[in-house]
């Protein structure tokens, strides 16, 4: 699988100007599209997700599209394809989920088939009227890095709930997360970890889309910016600026909100965060941001802590790897 | 798997007034959205599928439901979930096929994961300015039931491809369907069946969405009607209406188009044509419709030849049955 090669083959047969941004500017119709798709095995495990969570997940995944975009969430669809041992009371809890995560959003549709394993692919429509919509492309020599929440945290909690977390004895206390089940002994945890652990997991299993952020930015900015959530990490979120836009972003990870539990390469690398990215004029003012550099010249990619980088590259991960 | 039961536990959690028609009409967005997922082994099988006709029908399949609700196709969304067995050169296929299909139509979006299996989900949008949107609940007394296409060709393709189709020797001058190989065979076949074969298992690997009867209908038609596709067959789709109106509708099987080759039941309850049902004002004309039958006083059903079915019943099933 070689996802971002075979995005190049499919843009080359459409040659479509859409396809880039995390959502699709239908500019006749004054709406945003997008979909994702979640797969058993790939994306999530049931041995640690609820039915629940799932349908939650599924809407914040799509929503963070639309929110990445600047649009206003509207619409989602959502198809299940669904194996023989997902029972009634599985869909039911995951629409229930679903709905509770929706807000003011509404599920308007979509479909159910059989399949072998479960599959869930949802679609997403935002109205782009009273917002100015993001492009990758759009970060300027001069404008500033924001970005919303504390990163790494969804990676950490997927570390806990598949039992890879190694331990890290001098900061933890000596405890165990790599024997730890969540469901059994959060109450055993040490006080000064069991916040930091209950937000990891919160953040894997249950994400909240930056609605907030997005409006403020969308609303108020007069300018052309960029904007992307964090879905494949932080770093991948930037470098996609830097490449879409031609400029340097210079970071000072220092700066990069965190849980003090959580090391710089899970701040950069780890996924699923679903936090915003965006690069505006100085002078906008976020409400919940926190600037974590800005637009230099030079070449295409990414400065961090005064070291060069030019793509997804073995330098920087080994850089950052523990 | 119980699509309907799982749909009615949908809408009562949801409690949404957008679910029931093949597209959900956002009113406010000037817009009509559907999602459909297309399965390997259980809507398809590669072993007689090719990838750039699966791309051709998973675009179909989706605009032929956009059609349904009267509205103009414009965009298309497709997230594909690929297995390892999946190389770069299907999904190129496949995408050449699915922009082949697409017409004006533009595809804008969507994503690419891993799994296990072929899953194929796309979601359409369509236009509604300019155009009256159907509902399945519109059908009135005295409007005329009319019809696109032939009916029951895609399941006789089906019943070829996947080698159940029985011999009928009267009608085919001793031509072994069952052994039939289409790829090796096709020159073989008597001239008098040749092109039914060949209609049969175009029907089902790669169909046409009906763009042209539904403009006629929604740029003309000034009262409500009620339309759908054959998706599911054309007695369901009947049904569907006569349900979500509450209506009879009267129909004589022998104005229903259909090729020779085709028996009855497989007419009725043949899947995948992609033809579509309207139910319309009398005087209204359109090019390429055939009239099946009319909406008429009664409990809500089927009045199939004079015989009356109240749901989707092994009577009705059975009676045509060969």
């Amino acid at each position: 699988m070689k996802e971002k090669e075979l995005i190049n083959i499919i843009k080359n047969i459409l040659n479509s100007e859409y396809i880039g941004d995390d959502c699709a500017y239908l500019k006749d119709l004054n709406i945003v599209v997008s979909q994702d798709s979640l797969v058993e095995g790939v994306h999530f495990s049931l041995s640690y997700t609820t039915a629940y969570q799932l349908g939650r997940k599924t809407v914040m995944v799509n929503i963070s599209d639309i929110c990445a975009s600047g649009a206003k969430p509207k619409y989602l669809t959502i198809s299940l394809s669904i194996p023989d041992y997902i029972d009634e009371k599985f869909v039911e809890e995951f629409y229930k989920g679903a709905k509770d995560a929706c807000g003011d959003v509404k599920i308007v549709g979509g479909d159910i088939t059989g399949s072998d394993k479960l599959y869930i692919s949802a679609t997403a429509i935002g109205s782009t009227i009273g917002r100015k919509i993001s492009s990758r492309s759009n970060a300027k020599i001069g404008y500033k890095i924001i970005v919303s929440g504390e990163h790494g945290n969804s990676a950490k909690g997927l570390e806990i709930l598949s039992g890879k977390l190694k331990v890290e004895s001098e900061k933890l206390n000596n405890f165990q997360f790599s024997t730890f089940n969540f469901q059994q002994d959060i109450s055993l945890l040490p006080d000064n970890i069991k916040l930091s652990t209950s937000k990891f997991l919160q953040s894997h299993l249950m994400p909240v889309a930056r609605t907030d952020f997005s409006r403020q930015i969308s609303q108020n900015c007069t300018q052309d910016y960029a904007m992307t959530d964090t879905s494949d990490g932080l770093e991948d979120a930037l470098m996609q600026i830097a490449k879409a836009s031609n400029v340097r972003l210079k970071i000072d990870t220092s700066k990069i909100p965190h849980d003090a539990y959580v090391d710089m390469d899970t701040v950069l690398f780890g996924g699923e965060d679903y936090e915003l990215v965006a690069v505006v004029p100085k002078d906008l003012h976020i409400d919940g941001a926190t600037e974590i550099g800005e637009v230099v010249d030079g070449d295409t990619g990414l400065e961090i802590d005064e070291e060069f980088y030019t793509d997804i590259d073995d330098k920087l991960f080994n850089h950052f790897k523990r």
